[in-house]
């Protein structure tokens, strides 16, 4: 039976799939992808599922129910990652998937436990990052039916097409939308994640439920003032568009701060850039999150009425455009209990419900069956880096919790069915 | 005799010698340099002023005084040009001297006026502004002696050494020092120059007095703290560089201000600079002018302490290094006087004095001589740009107060020889 130790290697033994003997780094359709979909298939028929690749390049593995051709509980996250990434986004969830299917399984098989009411699949996810092609959840919208002919010219660095990517990859981009499940053949998706911030290890849990995963926008802000000679100009006639970008950059984190949301300018540029120029313009980013998607509008419209009343103070011109909206994806109650049922079993008696600002597989999969998350304290919440680790212990503790979770629905399924 | 109309129309023939057909940019020791020097010189000639270029590329004229070999005044400006400059900057001070030294020659010669107390000496300078080297001051630097052998290895953008660039412009760099004046030979040092900057115009005066050419320094500040997910960061855990530079950048202005001093933050870049990213590393210019070498280092101990309180209450490191420092150099007193005479023998019975916060050749000559200064309106303040402007009838008024200056010179000169 696959051990909380054997999930560890398995991850690590994932490493070796990389663009960079230096860092880890496997992105969507390359062939370290393709490479990397080669074990994960292997576990998987270990654990006694039927496996096959689909029309987008995930990796599915499938147990039949008390029945054949029953609606599937979906387990899973992705196996891409960002350049010099940690070992454990994604890939532990996909591992952790297959054991628990594996361990269920086992027990099934026993005739310790009676069949499934349901199937059980198992998906390793192709895209989440959006790091090769710069749009995300590329795997688990096609999943979802929401797959976008646009993207077929999104190029990577070396020019290459997605289009393209998929043919050398070995799909066919005429059939990705075989890939798309219907929602009446899902009994809804349950997702294992490292916690990728510190709020379980702050608060001494080994596990946590996801209550919702964040309402996201993002923003590129301009801001114009007067390239001008810094000698030469006094306080009085400066129209300086970095200190007016420097009181936004300030007033987001106090305005957000206060609402319980999140907003980060991760981007800034100022033209001309000269030593001794008062900066003529400025240009921002804007990454905003919050629970739901008014917080989230809420806490815009007063960032957005205090950037206003900065730049009219400072006689600047502010030029604001809209360039990603994601609706908040809850958790659906019935499938929060389940988990909640799982850690009470294991870690905790009081379960830590989070919110996660950061996106997930479970967000495209949203829009065709109902969803809920199993989050795995990380160490110092560092994720997207080398560093990133969880402990073994924790790992066990999430392999019993997200066992008894899938029970949990079982339960709940059969008794909605009655 | 040389009038303010043809005044403009030099300045305006001089754009002709621009390394660009779109927009007039003259850099030290180009083609287009040493092609300047030629009308400058023809001028020169024509005022009855003996010409030679000197040993490093400036364009200088001299008419004897009362007797041949006294020590000189010096009039003069500069003849280079930053990139996509206006017409003025530089141009305007030497054109004026050459018509100033033409007409007190003219009256000397038709007996209307005795011989000068000294030689009357007109200098273009080759570099003033540093667009090409990098250095700048490097014209009145070798006139004022203090030339650095350091700068023969700086290269322009194409790589291009300064050592070629002098052999290339048809000057021998091992003759250099040939340039260099004694401070015996002069008796002073007067430049014409616009404001580049709105107070005049504020004012409503046409011509003003310089008190003193700033204090400058000039600072890279860095600021470490932790590349984070901007998803799973709570703001509690961030160490967020770009927050804690945007507060540094409005507390530069509100103490610099509050000092009576200009610090401007022309350059900022972010790392990593991912839209969803917390920065951990940001580097800051600092740019910082003052009357005195003792205001701008009072308004930088305070912006240093300011600086550190910030850091540590976010958990930032600092770094800042030195890049630059400038001594303050005040106009001398009797130098000054002979400006505000000249001003009040033509625009206004009460002269304004300002600081001059931008550099001049003035500050280099400094070294060597007294300098003095003449401030002309400017058209809102603006400089290092083609809408840089000076009224005519302002150059007129300059004309006359200049030419007065000179003679208040010669009778403060010969007063202090009595």
């Amino acid at each position: 039976m696959t051990s909380a130790a054997e999930v560890m290697l398995r991850c690590s033994e994932l490493d070796a799939f990389t663009a960079s003997p230096t860092h880890l780094e496997r992105t969507h359709l390359t062939p370290q992808h393709r490479a990397a979909n080669a074990p994960v298939a292997g576990w998987m028929r270990r654990a006694g599922l039927r496996v096959w690749q689909d029309a987008a390049g995930n990796i599915c593995g499938r147990r039949e129910g008390a029945a054949p051709g029953l609606p599937a509980l979906l387990l899973g996250s992705h196996l891409d990652t960002v350049p010099d990434a940690g070992s454990f986004d994604g890939m532990l969830g996909v591992v952790m998937a297959v054991a628990v299917a594996e361990r269920l399984g086992a027990r099934i098989d026993a005739g310790e436990l009676a069949p499934l009411p349901f199937a059980l699949e198992v998906i390793g996810f192709s895209d989440e990052e959006g790091a090769r092609f710069g749009t995300a959840l590329m795997g688990s919208r096609a999943v979802a039916g929401s797959w976008n002919d646009d993207w077929w010219d999104l190029r990577d660095r070396e020019g290459v097409s997605l289009h393209q990517a998929f043919l050398d990859f070995g799909l066919d981009p005429r059939r990705v939308g075989d890939a798309a499940r219907r929602p009446d053949e899902l009994v809804g998706y349950l997702e294992a994640h490292i916690e990728q911030g510190p709020r379980l290890e702050a608060a001494d849990h080994a596990l946590g439920f996801v209550t919702t995963i964040a309402a996201a926008r993002r923003f590129r802000i301009s801001i114009t003032g007067e390239a001008r000679h810094a000698g030469g100009t006094p306080y009085e006639r400066r129209r300086d568009a970095l200190v007016g970008a420097s009181e936004i950059v300030v007033a987001v984190e106090r305005i957000a701060r206060d609402a319980g949301a999140l907003g980060t300018v991760g981007r800034i540029a100022v033209q001309p850039g000269g030593v001794n120029i008062v900066p003529g313009r400025a240009d921002l980013s804007l990454d905003l999150r919050a629970t739901t998607d008014a917080a989230r509008d809420g806490a815009w419209q007063k960032i957005l009425t205090e950037m206003r009343a900065i730049c009219d103070a400072r006689r600047l011109r502010l030029d604001v455009v809209d360039t990603h909206v994601a609706p908040a994806a809850p958790c659906a109650p019935w499938l929060q209990d389940a988990v909640v049922a799982g850690i009470r079993a294991t870690d905790h008696p009081d379960p830590l419900g989070l919110w996660s600002p950061a996106g997930h597989d479970a967000m495209a999969i949203a829009d065709i069956t109902d969803i809920g998350m199993l989050f795995l304290r990380c160490h110092d919440g560092i994720s997207h880096h080398p560093d990133e680790g969880v402990r073994e212990d924790d790992v066990a503790l999430g392999l019993d919790a997200f066992e008894h979770a899938v029970l949990a629905v079982a339960e709940a399924h059969a008794g909605a069915r009655r």
